[in-house]
Protein backbone atom coordinates (compact mmCIF):
# COMPACT_ATOMS: atom_id res chain seq x y z
CA UNK A 1 0.00 0.00 0.00
CA UNK A 2 2.78 2.56 0.87
CA UNK A 3 5.00 1.24 -1.68
CA UNK A 4 5.29 3.14 -5.44
CA UNK A 5 4.58 -0.17 -7.11
CA UNK A 6 1.01 -0.65 -5.38
CA UNK A 7 0.36 3.57 -5.99
CA UNK A 8 0.87 3.01 -9.48
CA UNK A 9 -2.19 0.84 -9.94
CA UNK A 10 -4.03 3.49 -8.75
CA UNK A 11 -1.98 5.98 -11.00
CA UNK A 12 -3.54 3.84 -14.07
CA UNK A 13 -6.51 4.13 -12.66
CA UNK A 14 -6.78 7.54 -13.28
CA UNK A 15 -6.00 7.26 -16.67
CA UNK A 16 -9.81 5.62 -16.80
CA UNK A 17 -11.34 9.20 -16.26
CA UNK A 18 -10.38 10.10 -19.69
CA UNK A 19 -12.41 7.63 -21.17
CA UNK A 20 -15.57 8.25 -19.04
CA UNK A 21 -17.71 10.31 -21.12
CA UNK A 22 -20.12 13.24 -20.69
CA UNK A 23 -23.27 14.32 -22.26
CA UNK A 24 -21.69 17.81 -22.95
CA UNK A 25 -19.76 18.94 -26.12
CA UNK A 26 -16.30 20.50 -25.84
CA UNK A 27 -17.07 24.20 -27.35
CA UNK A 28 -16.56 23.46 -30.66
CA UNK A 29 -19.45 20.72 -30.92
CA UNK A 30 -16.13 18.38 -32.32
CA UNK A 31 -16.92 15.88 -30.11
CA UNK A 32 -18.29 14.92 -26.41
CA UNK A 33 -16.14 15.87 -22.68
CA UNK A 34 -14.50 13.90 -21.06
CA UNK A 35 -14.23 13.51 -16.90
CA UNK A 36 -10.96 14.32 -16.98
CA UNK A 37 -11.51 17.47 -19.02
CA UNK A 38 -14.25 18.77 -17.23
CA UNK A 39 -12.74 18.36 -13.65
CA UNK A 40 -9.29 19.92 -15.19
CA UNK A 41 -11.56 22.95 -16.52
CA UNK A 42 -13.68 23.76 -13.05
CA UNK A 43 -10.74 22.84 -11.03
CA UNK A 44 -9.19 26.06 -12.80
CA UNK A 45 -12.56 28.26 -12.34
CA UNK A 46 -12.24 27.45 -9.24
CA UNK A 47 -8.86 29.09 -8.77
CA UNK A 48 -9.54 31.75 -11.17
CA UNK A 49 -13.27 33.06 -10.25
CA UNK A 50 -12.58 33.15 -6.21
CA UNK A 51 -13.18 36.66 -6.56
CA UNK A 52 -16.85 35.99 -7.63
CA UNK A 53 -17.82 33.78 -4.96
CA UNK A 54 -20.22 34.82 -2.36
CA UNK A 55 -18.88 33.16 0.36
CA UNK A 56 -15.25 33.98 -0.78
CA UNK A 57 -14.10 35.04 2.81
CA UNK A 58 -15.14 31.47 4.10
CA UNK A 59 -13.78 29.55 1.45
CA UNK A 60 -10.39 27.55 1.57
CA UNK A 61 -9.91 27.88 -2.54
CA UNK A 62 -6.81 25.71 -2.75
CA UNK A 63 -8.78 22.97 -0.97
CA UNK A 64 -11.56 23.19 -3.83
CA UNK A 65 -9.33 23.00 -6.33
CA UNK A 66 -8.40 19.52 -4.71
CA UNK A 67 -11.66 18.54 -4.09
CA UNK A 68 -12.64 18.91 -7.89
CA UNK A 69 -10.19 17.18 -9.26
CA UNK A 70 -11.35 14.60 -6.97
CA UNK A 71 -15.00 14.95 -7.34
CA UNK A 72 -15.96 12.42 -10.32
CA UNK A 73 -13.11 9.74 -9.60
CA UNK A 74 -15.95 7.41 -8.33
CA UNK A 75 -17.09 7.38 -11.87
CA UNK A 76 -13.96 5.50 -13.26
CA UNK A 77 -16.49 2.40 -11.77
CA UNK A 78 -19.78 4.20 -11.54
CA UNK A 79 -19.73 5.73 -14.56
CA UNK A 80 -21.31 9.26 -15.83
CA UNK A 81 -24.57 9.42 -14.97
CA UNK A 82 -26.62 12.49 -17.18
CA UNK A 83 -28.38 14.56 -14.56
CA UNK A 84 -31.47 14.80 -16.60
CA UNK A 85 -32.17 11.26 -17.24
CA UNK A 86 -34.55 10.23 -14.31
CA UNK A 87 -34.34 6.50 -14.87
CA UNK A 88 -30.26 6.45 -15.21
CA UNK A 89 -30.34 8.06 -11.72
CA UNK A 90 -31.83 5.60 -9.52
CA UNK A 91 -29.42 3.37 -8.00
CA UNK A 92 -26.38 6.04 -8.24
CA UNK A 93 -25.70 6.90 -4.73
CA UNK A 94 -25.31 3.11 -4.16
CA UNK A 95 -23.17 2.42 -7.10
CA UNK A 96 -20.91 5.68 -6.43
CA UNK A 97 -20.85 4.44 -3.04
CA UNK A 98 -18.99 0.88 -4.23
CA UNK A 99 -16.82 2.94 -6.37
CA UNK A 100 -15.68 4.71 -4.03
CA UNK A 101 -14.91 1.72 -1.72
CA UNK A 102 -12.84 0.05 -4.36
CA UNK A 103 -10.98 2.87 -5.31
CA UNK A 104 -10.11 4.55 -2.26
CA UNK A 105 -8.73 1.07 -0.67
CA UNK A 106 -6.29 1.32 -3.40
CA UNK A 107 -4.21 4.22 -1.24
CA UNK A 108 -2.96 4.19 2.43
CA UNK A 109 -5.56 5.22 4.79
CA UNK A 110 -4.77 8.22 5.62
CA UNK A 111 -4.62 9.79 2.18
CA UNK A 112 -7.74 7.73 1.06
CA UNK A 113 -10.08 8.67 3.62
CA UNK A 114 -8.79 12.48 3.09
CA UNK A 115 -10.14 12.19 -0.52
CA UNK A 116 -13.07 9.94 -0.22
CA UNK A 117 -14.32 12.81 2.59
CA UNK A 118 -13.75 15.45 -0.17
CA UNK A 119 -15.89 14.11 -2.31
CA UNK A 120 -18.38 13.64 0.25
CA UNK A 121 -18.15 17.24 1.80
CA UNK A 122 -18.67 17.54 -2.23
CA UNK A 123 -21.63 15.73 -3.05
CA UNK A 124 -23.29 16.91 0.49
CA UNK A 125 -23.36 20.80 -1.11
CA UNK A 126 -23.14 22.15 2.38
CA UNK A 127 -20.03 24.05 3.25
CA UNK A 128 -18.79 27.19 1.91
CA UNK A 129 -16.15 25.05 -0.27
CA UNK A 130 -18.73 22.19 -1.26
CA UNK A 131 -20.88 25.45 -2.56
CA UNK A 132 -18.76 27.24 -4.44
CA UNK A 133 -17.32 23.78 -5.96
CA UNK A 134 -21.07 22.87 -6.55
CA UNK A 135 -21.95 26.13 -8.43
CA UNK A 136 -18.71 25.62 -10.70
CA UNK A 137 -19.75 21.89 -11.50
CA UNK A 138 -23.15 23.18 -12.45
CA UNK A 139 -22.27 26.24 -14.68
CA UNK A 140 -19.20 24.73 -16.57
CA UNK A 141 -21.89 22.79 -18.69
CA UNK A 142 -24.49 25.24 -18.42
CA UNK A 143 -21.73 27.21 -20.57
CA UNK A 144 -20.68 24.62 -22.65
CA UNK A 145 -24.71 23.83 -23.56
CA UNK A 146 -25.11 27.67 -24.32
CA UNK A 147 -21.87 27.48 -26.78
CA UNK A 148 -23.22 23.87 -28.64
CA UNK A 149 -26.77 25.23 -29.40
CA UNK A 150 -28.44 23.92 -26.27
CA UNK A 151 -26.55 20.23 -27.13
CA UNK A 152 -27.68 18.95 -23.94
CA UNK A 153 -31.19 20.43 -23.57
CA UNK A 154 -32.34 18.91 -26.61
CA UNK A 155 -30.81 15.36 -25.41
CA UNK A 156 -32.53 15.79 -22.20
CA UNK A 157 -35.66 17.38 -22.83
CA UNK A 158 -35.60 19.05 -20.41
CA UNK A 159 -38.24 22.03 -18.46
CA UNK A 160 -36.74 25.23 -17.21
CA UNK A 161 -37.72 23.71 -13.63
CA UNK A 162 -35.18 21.00 -14.31
CA UNK A 163 -33.09 23.44 -15.55
CA UNK A 164 -32.90 26.01 -12.54
CA UNK A 165 -33.22 22.80 -10.29
CA UNK A 166 -29.66 22.21 -11.44
CA UNK A 167 -28.04 25.61 -11.32
CA UNK A 168 -30.14 27.48 -8.74
CA UNK A 169 -27.07 27.33 -6.81
CA UNK A 170 -25.26 29.57 -8.96
CA UNK A 171 -27.59 32.26 -7.86
CA UNK A 172 -26.61 32.21 -3.98
CA UNK A 173 -22.51 31.11 -4.61
CA UNK A 174 -21.83 33.14 -7.69
CA UNK A 175 -24.59 36.01 -7.97
CA UNK A 176 -22.46 37.93 -10.50
CA UNK A 177 -22.94 35.11 -12.99
CA UNK A 178 -26.67 34.92 -12.46
CA UNK A 179 -27.90 37.14 -15.06
CA UNK A 180 -25.87 35.21 -17.49
CA UNK A 181 -27.67 32.31 -16.53
CA UNK A 182 -31.14 33.91 -16.72
CA UNK A 183 -30.48 35.41 -19.78
CA UNK A 184 -29.17 32.08 -21.30
CA UNK A 185 -32.15 30.30 -20.02
CA UNK A 186 -35.15 33.08 -21.69
CA UNK A 187 -33.24 32.55 -25.06
CA UNK A 188 -33.41 28.88 -24.46
CA UNK A 189 -37.39 29.18 -23.83
CA UNK A 190 -37.69 31.28 -27.14
CA UNK A 191 -35.27 29.12 -29.35
CA UNK A 192 -37.49 26.44 -27.95
CA UNK A 193 -34.27 24.49 -26.62
CA UNK A 194 -36.33 23.98 -23.33
CA UNK A 195 -39.56 23.60 -22.26
CA UNK A 196 -41.21 26.48 -20.24
CA UNK B 1 -12.24 42.76 -16.01
CA UNK B 2 -14.08 42.08 -12.59
CA UNK B 3 -18.25 41.45 -14.30
CA UNK B 4 -18.65 37.79 -15.02
CA UNK B 5 -19.18 38.52 -18.71
CA UNK B 6 -15.33 39.68 -18.94
CA UNK B 7 -14.52 36.19 -17.26
CA UNK B 8 -16.53 34.21 -19.30
CA UNK B 9 -13.98 35.12 -22.04
CA UNK B 10 -11.12 33.31 -19.95
CA UNK B 11 -13.73 30.22 -19.17
CA UNK B 12 -14.13 29.82 -22.76
CA UNK B 13 -10.03 30.22 -23.44
CA UNK B 14 -9.72 27.25 -20.76
CA UNK B 15 -11.52 24.92 -23.17
CA UNK B 16 -8.99 25.22 -25.63
CA UNK B 17 -6.59 22.82 -23.48
CA UNK B 18 -9.14 19.86 -24.25
CA UNK B 19 -7.29 20.37 -28.13
CA UNK B 20 -3.81 21.01 -27.00
CA UNK B 21 -2.10 17.36 -27.60
CA UNK B 22 1.12 15.83 -26.29
CA UNK B 23 3.01 13.41 -27.63
CA UNK B 24 1.89 10.77 -24.93
CA UNK B 25 -0.90 8.49 -25.32
CA UNK B 26 -3.14 7.29 -23.05
CA UNK B 27 -2.67 3.89 -21.90
CA UNK B 28 -4.51 1.91 -24.32
CA UNK B 29 -2.68 3.37 -27.30
CA UNK B 30 -6.24 4.58 -28.95
CA UNK B 31 -5.12 8.43 -29.25
CA UNK B 32 -3.20 11.35 -27.75
CA UNK B 33 -3.65 12.81 -24.50
CA UNK B 34 -4.45 16.11 -24.61
CA UNK B 35 -3.53 19.24 -21.88
CA UNK B 36 -6.43 19.61 -20.24
CA UNK B 37 -6.21 15.44 -19.63
CA UNK B 38 -2.38 15.39 -18.39
CA UNK B 39 -2.67 18.19 -15.92
CA UNK B 40 -5.83 16.64 -14.14
CA UNK B 41 -4.22 13.61 -14.26
CA UNK B 42 -0.83 14.83 -12.30
CA UNK B 43 -2.93 16.84 -10.07
CA UNK B 44 -5.28 13.85 -8.77
CA UNK B 45 -1.11 12.24 -8.44
CA UNK B 46 0.09 15.11 -6.41
CA UNK B 47 -2.76 14.65 -4.05
CA UNK B 48 -2.81 10.55 -4.04
CA UNK B 49 0.80 10.31 -3.30
CA UNK B 50 1.77 13.00 -1.11
CA UNK B 51 3.20 10.38 1.33
CA UNK B 52 5.55 9.11 -1.26
CA UNK B 53 7.35 12.81 -1.36
CA UNK B 54 10.83 13.53 -0.19
CA UNK B 55 10.54 17.12 1.03
CA UNK B 56 6.63 16.19 2.26
CA UNK B 57 7.24 18.47 5.63
CA UNK B 58 7.90 21.41 3.25
CA UNK B 59 5.16 20.74 0.89
CA UNK B 60 1.75 22.66 0.56
CA UNK B 61 -0.15 19.95 -1.05
CA UNK B 62 -3.45 21.97 -2.32
CA UNK B 63 -1.08 24.52 -3.34
CA UNK B 64 0.94 21.46 -5.09
CA UNK B 65 -2.94 20.92 -6.76
CA UNK B 66 -3.57 24.39 -7.90
CA UNK B 67 0.05 24.79 -8.95
CA UNK B 68 -0.33 21.95 -11.52
CA UNK B 69 -3.87 22.26 -13.03
CA UNK B 70 -3.03 25.80 -13.93
CA UNK B 71 1.35 24.99 -15.04
CA UNK B 72 0.34 24.08 -18.77
CA UNK B 73 -2.20 27.00 -19.19
CA UNK B 74 0.61 28.98 -21.76
CA UNK B 75 0.17 26.09 -23.86
CA UNK B 76 -3.34 27.30 -24.97
CA UNK B 77 -1.38 29.96 -27.35
CA UNK B 78 2.25 28.47 -27.20
CA UNK B 79 1.06 25.15 -27.98
CA UNK B 80 2.98 21.81 -26.09
CA UNK B 81 6.55 21.64 -26.91
CA UNK B 82 7.74 17.78 -26.87
CA UNK B 83 10.39 17.58 -24.54
CA UNK B 84 13.02 15.80 -26.93
CA UNK B 85 12.52 17.73 -30.01
CA UNK B 86 15.84 20.08 -29.36
CA UNK B 87 14.70 22.65 -32.61
CA UNK B 88 11.02 23.06 -31.25
CA UNK B 89 12.79 23.77 -27.97
CA UNK B 90 14.25 26.80 -29.57
CA UNK B 91 12.17 30.50 -28.50
CA UNK B 92 10.07 28.24 -26.26
CA UNK B 93 10.21 30.54 -23.29
CA UNK B 94 9.93 33.54 -25.24
CA UNK B 95 6.59 32.02 -26.78
CA UNK B 96 4.89 30.73 -23.40
CA UNK B 97 5.98 34.61 -22.14
CA UNK B 98 4.13 36.35 -24.54
CA UNK B 99 1.24 33.63 -24.16
CA UNK B 100 1.01 34.47 -20.53
CA UNK B 101 0.83 38.03 -20.90
CA UNK B 102 -1.81 37.25 -23.29
CA UNK B 103 -3.99 34.89 -21.03
CA UNK B 104 -3.14 35.90 -17.56
CA UNK B 105 -4.03 40.36 -18.65
CA UNK B 106 -7.65 38.73 -18.92
CA UNK B 107 -7.93 38.17 -15.13
CA UNK B 108 -8.09 40.98 -12.52
CA UNK B 109 -4.47 41.97 -11.46
CA UNK B 110 -4.15 39.86 -8.01
CA UNK B 111 -5.31 36.44 -9.84
CA UNK B 112 -3.66 36.79 -12.95
CA UNK B 113 -0.62 37.56 -10.88
CA UNK B 114 -1.02 35.24 -8.40
CA UNK B 115 -1.84 32.32 -10.93
CA UNK B 116 1.32 33.36 -13.58
CA UNK B 117 3.34 33.28 -10.80
CA UNK B 118 3.04 29.72 -9.65
CA UNK B 119 3.27 28.83 -13.10
CA UNK B 120 7.11 30.78 -13.21
CA UNK B 121 8.08 29.04 -9.80
CA UNK B 122 6.50 25.62 -11.51
CA UNK B 123 8.93 26.41 -14.55
CA UNK B 124 11.96 27.19 -12.30
CA UNK B 125 11.82 23.89 -10.52
CA UNK B 126 13.35 25.78 -7.01
CA UNK B 127 10.95 25.11 -4.20
CA UNK B 128 9.48 22.10 -2.42
CA UNK B 129 6.45 22.89 -3.93
CA UNK B 130 8.06 23.01 -7.24
CA UNK B 131 10.01 20.45 -7.61
CA UNK B 132 7.59 17.78 -6.18
CA UNK B 133 5.25 19.20 -9.42
CA UNK B 134 7.65 18.94 -12.13
CA UNK B 135 8.36 15.13 -10.44
CA UNK B 136 5.28 14.87 -11.30
CA UNK B 137 4.96 16.09 -14.60
CA UNK B 138 8.08 13.87 -15.62
CA UNK B 139 7.04 10.75 -14.03
CA UNK B 140 3.34 10.72 -15.55
CA UNK B 141 4.14 10.93 -19.44
CA UNK B 142 6.71 7.94 -18.51
CA UNK B 143 4.60 5.97 -16.98
CA UNK B 144 2.22 6.78 -19.79
CA UNK B 145 5.27 5.91 -22.36
CA UNK B 146 5.80 2.17 -20.59
CA UNK B 147 2.54 1.30 -21.21
CA UNK B 148 2.48 2.15 -24.95
CA UNK B 149 5.30 0.12 -25.92
CA UNK B 150 7.78 3.16 -25.98
CA UNK B 151 5.52 5.05 -27.90
CA UNK B 152 7.05 8.57 -27.06
CA UNK B 153 11.19 7.45 -26.97
CA UNK B 154 10.30 5.63 -30.62
CA UNK B 155 8.76 8.89 -31.99
CA UNK B 156 12.05 11.21 -30.50
CA UNK B 157 14.77 8.96 -30.97
CA UNK B 158 15.80 9.55 -27.38
CA UNK B 159 19.14 8.22 -25.70
CA UNK B 160 19.47 7.19 -22.07
CA UNK B 161 21.20 10.26 -21.47
CA UNK B 162 18.37 12.55 -22.53
CA UNK B 163 15.64 10.14 -20.47
CA UNK B 164 17.88 10.55 -17.78
CA UNK B 165 18.40 14.23 -17.95
CA UNK B 166 14.03 14.49 -17.90
CA UNK B 167 13.19 12.25 -15.45
CA UNK B 168 16.28 12.63 -12.92
CA UNK B 169 14.18 14.94 -10.73
CA UNK B 170 12.08 11.87 -9.50
CA UNK B 171 15.09 10.47 -7.96
CA UNK B 172 15.50 13.44 -5.56
CA UNK B 173 11.95 14.02 -5.19
CA UNK B 174 9.92 10.71 -4.97
CA UNK B 175 12.63 8.51 -4.23
CA UNK B 176 10.33 5.16 -3.76
CA UNK B 177 9.24 6.03 -7.74
CA UNK B 178 12.88 5.66 -9.08
CA UNK B 179 13.69 1.55 -8.98
CA UNK B 180 10.43 1.26 -11.21
CA UNK B 181 11.93 4.45 -13.26
CA UNK B 182 15.32 2.33 -13.19
CA UNK B 183 14.42 -0.30 -14.58
CA UNK B 184 12.30 0.68 -16.86
CA UNK B 185 14.74 2.28 -18.42
CA UNK B 186 16.93 -0.43 -18.35
CA UNK B 187 14.27 -3.06 -20.41
CA UNK B 188 13.79 -0.15 -22.78
CA UNK B 189 17.89 -0.45 -23.52
CA UNK B 190 17.35 -4.15 -23.98
CA UNK B 191 13.98 -3.61 -26.30
CA UNK B 192 15.98 -1.36 -28.81
CA UNK B 193 13.39 1.35 -27.59
CA UNK B 194 16.54 4.21 -26.29
CA UNK B 195 19.78 4.20 -27.24
CA UNK B 196 22.63 3.64 -24.51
Amino acid sequence: MHSFKERLKFILELDKMKKVERRTLITDSSRRENDAEHSFHIAVMAASMIDLAAQKEKIDVNRVVKMLVVHDLIEIYAGDTFAYDVDANVGKAEREKESADKLYSMLPQEIGTELRALWEEFDAMETPDARYAAALDRLQPFIHNMQTNYHTWYEGNVSKEQVLKRVGIVKTEIPSAWEYVENSINQAIKDGAIRE
